[in-house]
């Protein structure tokens, strides 16, 4: 078993102080240069190694460079196989539209058609918005507090962060923000609050074209739909003629422990959105699934350069025919699950603090973004990559490669305890020194 | 020199028709199945082999597979280096940041920081209307009549094209579209136009954050500004407070002979997108420069999963390093477009067309999409990879990648002169068939 | 004591039908062609009497013609002084401010100044809008369930009810509809849910201009909020920076026992908006108040051609002396209130029904549309002219003129105890013929 | 002859100081307190008497208090008639909408239905942007540079005022401001320009629900649309699918001498807004004239309190039948308008200056705002009341009312005439003093 070590020094930062906007902001709070990685390691360029609980943002569920995918890429590579194809039909894209059939669809009794966009989610969710607009002839869209669908002016309409939505300048019109699941605690179901809304004529709550749900929050604080707060949701969309996205661009690809979050919950959403772990390889890819019927769209009427990025389609074929043939991935990822839910309970009740997520996507609330951030960052010192969550990022939260080994785990979440009991031990000024 | 010649028959599309969304479109025109690319050529699986016009949109620049770019890409894979990156310091995003500072921007003497925005065109724009509406407070974004700049909201709004716009569903706010160089003819002077709206306050045209333009569109029909236009508007930016905005996706990374397009017109934008050709691969990639007093933003402010690119800092590193270490590549290219301008005023005047466009960037505006659309498919059954461009789709356009040959080049307009006679020798009505 | 006598038959309505658009309501449940007016009574031209219960939507609080306010408006006109006086000061406009001042403001210690609109209600509350955003700086204004503003854009953002919405033809932006005081039953604290949002920054709910409510819902169904619940959005408001608008354009003037309609709940808007009875005579007149600190307005920034329409000012002026000059008045409408909610929650009782409203803005609750339909219709045969509310119409309501003796509003609550219990005692289908 | 004798002092203003919001505008240039007119005189209650050129912008198209109107309002307030009449039928309506037809539609031989919305002129174009909106389906509206159609969000959105817009807080979104006839000088075809974009699809103007337009822009500068250009708006406008509204509020009612602005140019509108001197004693009272086929309004899908003033209904019949029951008033009126014509053309001649304008509203362009307010300043110390048009309030305009006699004509433009004499006599920095 390998042992994190990190570097001692930060590197030189003069060329991104020169030539790098401020906008970035991951390297402030991990300052090392990074060269290599493997599975669920990163090495940075002075020796420095990191176990990586990040994971992308949940872009590297397959770890960093699996071999599996990197082989493919490779001889696809060698092969001067064609990199950048349009919406051409290429070998790649036949190749990944089978896999998705087959290893996917299939087995699931799914009929979704998949539409590529732009390679990033937040291109993904335009579309999904596009059509649900274009086929309902309405223009409001439902999304939720805490809701994180992406930076475009269409999905940051979406998006609940106040910095975010800042950013844009202008008015975010057209959606409306409801309540998440026990957003209000537990007693108020918020599902009953959005129904009593629209079946009211002069609640000011115009009719929705969509209603656009994560299954999870992912950026919003790592909050789990309950599966029967789900169901009515999915009932409220079909009552009111909507059509329900399930927005699985963080949570899909087996983060949960099913390749699709929502698959637990037995609903079928009418649209899907995914991307990040998407190629299974850290590559841009996106994709927008819809019910056949719903293919209303005109040929190019939303298209996007780089929506034939073959590489990426030869690396998701790869993952998908590697980890999803059978339900045995899966099934590891829902015993990692488990195996990480048991320790964080068990840390979060040493502290009277509370867990929440779903799968291998999950979080301690330790209630503030500054007791967070003392805990993310002497975990950084100890050689482990971890990131928080939430309005106020007030939840660590875990993110690690779902291809972990129960031992990796076990040795990141020690390193993670241990900063948890020491930030608790001594006075907050004191540990944030 | 190789010889196009197109494979007889059309591929099996039924994985297509069954799980891809019909908003598929150049497969349409062009119904082969690719598997191979190398240089200015294409391959599809049943052996057949095409000269490439389209350059994935200009996105492939440097040709298919270039093997400089592909032998960096497989070394940085094999190593097992960084994938994915988010915004974290990495190798690859410092050796992309040194090539740029030091082959192309200090050589041309420009400041400008770097951006690393979601790996699409349209997401650097986005990126770059925000930052303008941010810097000065104000709402409002001049745009040109048949002006392109992608698919998600706030870019969409700045597209011309009703098409594209309608696809939105809802209304697209907070833009106003003024008429591009040369749009009313040659006797009006549309500098003159909007500069007189905007010293009016009561013209309703409200204190603009940008002036987003292309310098050459290409998507809206190749038209070319002329730089004393160009710097008429740069000029009425400056005066009334604006930021100039060039996006340069489409006309940048050389295509004009230049590596930035608004080079030869002494202008220095305030902000420039950039993507298609930047990877140098067709990988996605995109950047919003912008002067380094202008570089406001907070961390994370505007963020994207996919903006830690790697494999494209890689080749695009590689890309700036072969092709921009000095002036002969682009000399090479203005040589091109000369040679390209020639045939194609030759062809045009022999059936009283004109020509449009700049550098290697050209087109021949033959009329009617219908016309345009024999042509190109007669091309397509000539081995001859080339589409149309404009509101109309009446531009034959020409976008072979710059590392074509003199031969090539000839080659290709030599099949094209012989569609265009084709189809002007006899009715329509026939050539249609 | 006079006897309402309704004209057996509908008159010619053939110029109607020619050259008046459909737009049109009243008239259609009320198809009689009235020509004289007086207290609580109106005539129509064929000799009919009717008892109003409806004072022009409560724009006839003082009953129709009322003789003080006739004669200082006849002796105005007679002496051919101003009657269009744009902005201009003016006599009548002195003498209206010096009654607000004098009659309304000292007495209750308010602190306001008077901004005349455009003489209509929406107009008022349109600056209201703007001032309150000019002030701030923000755009999103909180509004609620089944509130009602006004027809023009910008109060129809606020409005709630969908079929005025979809009038609009365009998105109403910059507005969220939150739940109104007991909107989700009693067991829900629509506050804290209001206030929940607003402290989280990641709700997506923006940070308000303004928070613009009616203390009695007079469209949307007489929703009377309670004086806790008003004092907890003024702290709300303050709380988050934002301006309380309370529009009191249906229920101020006297409507609820007070003159100002906050009164009671103790708390002092930034901002009130007042049309309807202000005038007193039924005559177009519209105020925007505001707390002097708030009067940033640069001159003629919000104009409007009537806004100094004199005969409003001295018939408003008459009023506020007239009425005002002591708490008798007020006293006696309060009276009158009590006297209406107790035989009306008889009535309800008797049917298993319930009553809202507060003061002389009441109604019961009879369930349907239709219901309510059929009971306003048999008032109307009897002579009673009396309207419903609420999203579905479902709330019969009265809002007779403040004048009404008692004995006058017994002879109408007679009618309506009447209709209410022949439609209770018979199936619907045969009450509705 | 009377003769203009201003009072030498200000009045105490001290009411309006405490408690009238700075908001106000004519005021402060025309610092006394008016309370008697008559025909064209104003008079201060200090004994002040002054000529009226400014009418109320237009509302005034009769004169203060015109005896027959006075007579008939006396009349029917005497005897109870009804003041306030929601939309029900009534006596006062019906006589109302009997003159319309008889007096003004049928001899003009046009067939419109009328909408009476809240008596504002915003309310009315709202009303008509709405109708057209529903109609067509489309969002866009076509304005004009310098149009002026009102203050709430959706007329305010076509209106091009900056410091106006500014007044919102929020985009005005959904309305396109092209340049009026004129615009961009006599060798600049403006319908042309307008009809180029709406032909390219790719232009980013959006197919409009309407285009909007004044006849004569009142606020705007006074200036005149040819009668070619209207008809090419006009038919540009069938041809392209939107509905024609001209709004008529300031050049309506005789204003350019025709009843309707558009006669003389041989157009038909679809939609007609009317307000300011429709009651024709300075009531407020709005209208919206439509094509019958158009009346497409659910019952109270747009309605306002205030629609039915029943006085302005009595004063509007009785100023139709006064004044157009034949062509005798307007032939005077337009007579008046040469006159007005000659002596302004002279005027302008002699210091350089244009005219502009049609019939009697007509104005100087003296080049400053600065200028015209020394003008218009030393005609108020010698009892002219004159105000000023214009983004730069440059012109100086002339908006008497039509009753006005020739030798009183003559009398304030004598006024006019030494004043302006008087400016260009001595440097700027004196004559301001």
């Amino acid at each position: 078993m390998l042992t994190p070590h990190p570097s001692p020094k930060k590197p030189d930062t003069s060329i991104y102080e020169r030539r790098e906007s401020r906008v970035r902001s991951y390297c402030n709070a991990m300052p090392r240069q990074f060269n290599r990685a493997k599975g669920v390691w990163l090495e940075d360029n002075q020796g420095g190694r990191y176990l990586d609980f990040l994971a992308a943002c949940s872009s590297l569920n397959y770890g960093h460079n699996h071999p599996v995918l990197k082989q493919a890429l490779l001889n696809y590579i060698e092969q001067d196989s064609i990199t950048m194809g349009l919406d051409l039909f290429t070998d790649a894209k036949a190749a990944f539209l089978d896999a998705l059939e087959n290893c996917i669809l299939k087995p699931r009794k799914l009929d979704y058609k998949a539409m590529f966009t732009g390679p990033t989610g937040t291109n993904a969710v335009e579309a999904a918005l596009k059509l649900a607009r274009k086929i309902t002839g309405r223009r409001n869209v439902i999304a939720f507090t805490n809701g994180f669908h992406g930076m475009t002016l269409g999905a940051l309409a979406c998006t609940g962060n106040e910095g975010k939505r800042k950013g844009a300048g202008v008015s975010l019109p057209d959606v409306s923000h409801e309540a998440f699941d026990g957003y209000f605690g537990p007693d108020v179901d918020t599902a009953a609050l959005l129904e009593r809304r629209l079946e009211d004529s002069s609640s000011g709550l115009e009719a929705p074209a969509a209603i656009l749900v994560e299954t999870v929050q992912g950026e919003g604080g790592l909050n789990a739909a309950s599966f029967a707060w789900l169901r009515r949701i999915a009932e409220i969309a079909k009552r009111h003629g909507a059509l329900l996205i399930v927005d699985d661009i963080q949570a899909g690809c087996g983060r949960t422990g099913h390749f699709f979050s929502f698959e637990p919950a037995g609903i079928v959403p009418d649209i899907v959105t995914m991307a990040k772990s998407l190629s299974g390889y850290g590559l841009p890819m996106a994709l927008t699934l819809f019910r056949p019927e719903l293919d209303q769209w005109k040929p190019g009427e939303h298209n996007g350069t780089f929506r034939g990025n073959s590489h990426a389609f030869v690396t998701a074929a790869a993952a998908l025919r590697h980890f999803w043939k059978d339900d045995s991935f899966a099934s590891t990822v829902r015993a990692r699950g488990t195996q990480l839910q048991n320790r964080l309970e068990q840390m979060a009740q040493a502290h009277g603090f509370t867990t929440c997520g779903r799968g291998m996507m999950r979080g301690i609330n330790v209630g503030t973004g500054e007791l967070a951030d003392v805990i993310t960052s002497t975990c950084f010192r100890n050689g482990l990559i971890i990131e928080t969550s939430g309005a106020d990022s007030h939840i660590v939260k875990v993110l690690a490669p779902l291809i972990i080994t129960e031992n990796e785990l076990n040795q990141g979440l020690d390193i993670l305890e241990n900063a948890l009991n020491a930030a608790m031990a001594k006075p907050l000024s004191i540990a944030a020194e």
